[in-house]
């Protein structure tokens, strides 16, 4: 009856120590396979309560005991309107507050008219275009009752202001007003590339939106700290966990530069996580993050007891859906539900099964918001606080992700902090060799994933009907409504108002005036969300971020198991490669390109950095390019072919143009397109010229091999 | 710092204490909203080892380390050939071992040709008449490598015998056979109704087969003490850990009996629980059932540390799948999975999201399959043994568990052991009161499930494409391979085999022959299932279990919040009742109907228990009637109406026949029909002249409202 029998019948069972079973996760955490007492960290939750520092078992004391999560989902998509009767019908079926998802041209700062936002108007969110659209978004929906959560990075100035106004037309005071926006712009540098100034004007709209809230909207969460968009970018846990508290503390920082006390920023500070299949891991993680908070926030010494409590929303995995056999996606769903829910979220957004394809249907989202409702009212899982507490396993694998997660804590102090680690790309650089792990994990078969890479489905169907928005509909609408507001309007008021916004932007204002305030003024006036945001470009000019992604990571995970079929394969590839280069003179050249406004480069830079270890010589395009600006990239470049990656719809548009453009300059440049490409884009596609489509989840060689197999029939033709 | 601390911000958080914030689960344990290190149990999980004594932390010190639980989907449906198609198909995809149903008839001992049951062959599970049924069930399945779980006990004799001599036929031999056969007759007395014999020659059949497999099936387990069909039937968590453990020993000592040493029995009892949506219950109940058994199975002084070792095999909930809105059990199916491998199953079934329904389709039989494979592949969950472990909520859980079951225990064995306590009706009783108890709390809006009495779908559709079986084209198959068989064989052999098979069970029999041992004789010569069942009863007889059922529970539970709606429209409906009693000089009587081999009776006792507690006069029929002895049942107890329980698909060709039979008596008997009723039979029922349907999920409220409604018109038209 002791540990060491237990490691003997083990080893008699299966031949292998405790040792050689225990397996490393991405994080670089070894599981165990058994935790006893012995593993019960001495600084545990042993002795420690909710809502009692460090605030392990949870921020408050009573937890879901007298009132669960937040059932919150993120939607939006079409018109104003259309997103107002989906949200009111999701509030009739239970859900408990509103998140709004943006379209990517509101995201960017563009209203619906401008020229370089045509195929992106209404697609993966709603087009907001000023306050009579946000009106329409909140009809009928009491703003001092419903709390709103507004994803809204970028363009946060008009975007939050254009709330407040439509607020104050409801009659509802911005005193009133419940609920977050995100506002989180670090990690936009980082990961998700819905910026539009360069770092440091951005990081002064962050700072006056948490003034003005701190002193005007008691109740609002003015910003929402997003590790979700790291996970989604590749990030493992610890990860995600360091990074963002690091851009949390930097937050805190900057408002307190500004003028705030700790006291006041602190516990209006929000965080949000992504919540994927690593069961025990997400759990722990947000046990950690509370804890981890609470200590790092002391360096501010706080007073008050609420600055120390780590409260977050979180979000299952998008990327972990898979567009293979889709209502698998449930299941996946649900489990991460629980882990948030068991690692204690104050609010939840759960999936729809269909994501991995297109925006949620009707019926898919209503599974998905079912899922919560199920875990809340038929499992009992509400009624105990931290129902893990003191289990040996649990309590290890959190004290082992606050360890993890300190080291890369301590690598973004020793470079001065958050702002100076992302333009070192510090950060980018250790989230993109994740991903690539990740990616080589998957495609070496180390990793599985069900439908994907093992139990394919015998006749895989693509029968799910998905919700497919008319963007052409949805943009004539936009622009009679823009026609109708500046008809309307007081364009000698409008003027002035941007006036004096592009006044208090410059360098040389004296910086009395709160840009909020002064964009709540032109909001009132009818400015235009993209009038607004082109005044501040006007000052302080648009981002352009580096383009840049890691090697040899991919390359050496394939090559681990070199008996293995998989890694078979890759060396083939590889020695391919080699054959073309011997006989072209150079290495094939790809250029992997990003059009329109989606942001959206994990797979990108995923892609280019596998192509690159097998041997191809690899460019990327910057983000945001139009069809132009990739053509003659490509042509200056003499590359052999592009690789569109398109994860937003976008390629319905832009891929025919960039044909058209490449066809115009005599190039003979071949296209492949990979991403989210549903069935009828793809015969689309495959009928105007792109060579190959690789859809989501193509293992990358698959992808080489493609691309490789097209280069060789030119090169038969001569045409190489 | 402190608990006193917790307490009081409690206290001002939400106006309740702890205590008053408790929850009390439908087992009675109080569920406290903080666990703390105070609350761990003494003799807890704290230095336990799993493959040590008392195995609380698994039977295996390797678990899922070395190889995950087993994929083990019970399926079966028509014919033998399409049976195998989708085993077939299963193993394919990724299932691991095969789990067949077999059809009622088959279960009830009768042949697909016996008049009796011509509705039901083929229907709910798979029709076996012979063993060459069973030799196209496992055409090609390798049975020295493909474990096989059949659940059979009524007609075990037979069917384990022909599933010998197909595998002999196969050139496999006894010896090689790896799999468990349910055998399990003391909770169909219980519970589940397919019985055939009366308990005492009944527990001589368990007594051989345990005996024969013993000495002659090393690989094969002789019985699966079966808890899931209690919790079907409505036993809580705590009920079915007892009573499976009381059936588990009432087997140990039966093979005792039969001259077996504890040592060649123990290890060959596996159990079967099922998994409901109590997320934390059904956790703790897998770990509490290890201990509990381990602690009990010492009186036999066993020496074989195996025969400690709980195994079980689990079964997401059927009963907790609801009609509406059906993908959301998904959803559910999920989360009993993720208890049922937390709490350290052997291996697993999950139910397919239509199963309220119907049969599972292939595809979501497909989805339920990948429920387990996610769980196995992408979530980690299974590199951790017992992660609950040292969970002060969990062990202490674990403990009330162990605690409410051995009070139930004490029950038993103060009555003298199961069987006693079987004939004295104990078990029932408690099981019945469980699920009048539930039903009220659900009807009431206390539990409350999503899309059934809460967050209902707005406009519910019906479009899940079921499996629907041909009943009448699987039964001339069936006839036609009888016709074949018999014409071939030698019916002197087969008269002669079944001639032995009389005289050994006969009570004036010395028993030197094992039963199945003749058993096995009497198939190889090609007699069949029905035949010999028919034998045996032409000894022993058939069994009728008494009707009865439990009152005051589910009227009790519902007065209980007088204020409530649902409390309101009881007592209105109370009140209606001895209106009628006025009027009529006597109660509405009703008589509560199962006719068919569908003996699943759940839902009739539930509604008989509830029908009474309201003042109506009720009547039960036997279990497995005739559509003719209800008919003269009803007319003997000059009833006002019958209520039909169907559950099996039954209806389609017993209530035409009964409302026949009605007619040709002259009889205005009203009939309603209530159970899982497809949307086309609905119509079908009502165009026939059923007054109502009462659908899965229906309140017994609604159903009272709906006979009495009926009642009155017919008053009106002065027929009453």
């Amino acid at each position: 009856m002791s540990f060491e029998k237990w490691q003997q019948q083990l080893k008699n069972a299966t031949g292998f120590s405790d040792k050689e079973l225990a397996w490393e996760t991405q994080e670089g955490i070894s599981l165990h396979p058994l935790y006893t007492l012995n593993d019960l960290p001495i600084d545990s939750a042993k002795d420690t309560f909710p809502g009692q520092f460090p605030f392990l078992r949870g921020p408050y004391a009573a937890m879901y005991s007298s009132r669960p999560w937040t059932v919150r989902q993120y939607a939006g998509f079409s018109t104003a309107t259309e997103s107002n009767a989906f949200y009111r019908r999701a509030l009739d079926a239970g859900q408990q507050g509103i998140s709004v998802a943006f379209d990517l041209p509101t995201h960017r700062g563009y209203d619906s008219d401008h020229p370089r936002v045509v195929g992106d108007v209404g697609k993966a969110g709603v087009a907001i275009d000023s306050v009579e659209d946000m009106k329409i978004l909140f009809n009928e929906i009491p703003l001092d009752k419903v709390s709103v959560s507004m994803t809204m990075n970028g363009a946060v100035l008009p975007v939050l202001a254009a709330f407040i106004v439509a607020a104050e037309e409801q009659g509802v005071k911005a005193e009133q007003l419940r609920g977050t926006i995100q506002n989180d712009i670090l990690k936009e540098f980082m990961v998700r590339n819905t910026y539009i100034y360069p770092p440091k004007p951005s990081m002064r709209i962050t700072q006056d939106i948490m003034t003005f809230c701190a002193h005007k909207m008691p109740k609002f969460n003015s910003v929402s700290i997003s590790g979700y968009h790291m996970q989604e970018a590749g990030a493992d846990a610890a990860l995600e966990l360091a990074y963002t508290l690091a851009d949390g503390l930097s937050y805190a920082k900057l408002a307190i530069e500004g003028g705030l006390d700790i006291d006041e920023i602190a516990p209006r500070l929000s965080f949000f996580f992504g919540i994927g299949l690593s069961f025990y891991i997400e759990v722990a993680k947000l046990r950690a993050a509370r804890k981890l908070w609470a200590e790092l926030i002391q360096e501010f010494n706080p007073k008050n007891p609420k600055s120390f409590q780590l409260r977050t929303h979180c979000q299952t995995s998008g990327w972990s859906l898979v567009a293979q056999d889709p209502m698998n996606n449930i299941v996946r769903t649900t489990i991460e539900a629980m882990a948030a829910v068991m690692g204690g979220t104050q609010s939840l957004h759960t999936n729809s099964f269909d994501e991995a394809l297109a925006l949620p249907s009707n019926d898919s989202a209503r599974i998905a918001l079912n899922t919560q409702l199920i875990l809340q009212h038929e499992t009992l899982i509400t009624k105990v606080i931290d129902p893990w507490g003191g289990s040996y396993f649990m309590e290890n694998l959190t004290v082992e992700l606050i360890e993890k997660a300190k080291e890369y804590l301590k690598e973004i102090q020793q470079q001065g902090g958050m702002i100076a680690a992302i333009e070192a790309g510090i950060p980018q650089r250790r989230i993109q060799a994740s991903a690539a792990l990740r990616q080589a994990r998957i495609d070496s078969g180390e990793d599985v994933i069900i439908g994907l890479n093992a139990y394919q489905m015998e006749n895989p169907t693509h029968e799910t009907p998905v919700r497919n928005i008319n963007v052409e509909e949805v943009r004539r609408q936009q622009l009679a409504s823009l026609q109708v507001l500046r008809a309307a309007r007081n364009e000698q008021k409008v003027e002035s108002a941007l006036k004096v916004l592009i006044e208090a932007a410059s360098p040389s204002s004296t910086r009395e005036n709160n840009l909020l305030y002064l964009a709540i003024e032109a909001m009132r006036c009818r400015c235009t969300l993209g009038e607004v945001s082109a005044a501040l470009e006007s000052v302080w000019g648009r981002y352009r971020a580096p383009t840049n992604f890691v090697d040899g990571i991919y390359g050496a995970r394939m090559q681990k198991e070199k008996s293995s079929e998989h890694s078979q394969e890759w060396l083939v590839l590889k020695n391919d490669l080699a054959i073309f280069l011997q006989k072209h003179g150079r290495p094939p050249r790809i250029l992997i390109a990003k059009m329109g406004q989606d942001g959206h480069d994990r797979g990108a830079k995923v892609i280019a950095s596998a192509f690159a270890d097998l041997g191809f010589d690899v460019d990327l395009s910057p983000l945001f390019a139009t069809p132009e600006e990739v053509c003659q990239q490509a042509i200056d470049n003499d590359v052999h072919v592009i690789g569109v990656s398109s994860q937003a719809g976008g390629h319905q548009i832009l891929v025919p143009e960039l044909l058209q453009k490449l066809t115009a300059s005599g190039s003979s440049t071949l296209v492949v397109v990979g991403g989210i490409i549903p069935a009828e884009d793809e015969k689309e596609l495959l009928r105007i010229g792109v060579k190959s489509v690789l859809g989501p989840g193509t293992p990358i060689t698959h992808a080489a091999r493609s691309v490789l197999d097209a280069l060789s029939k030119l090169a038969q033709r001569g045409v190489l």
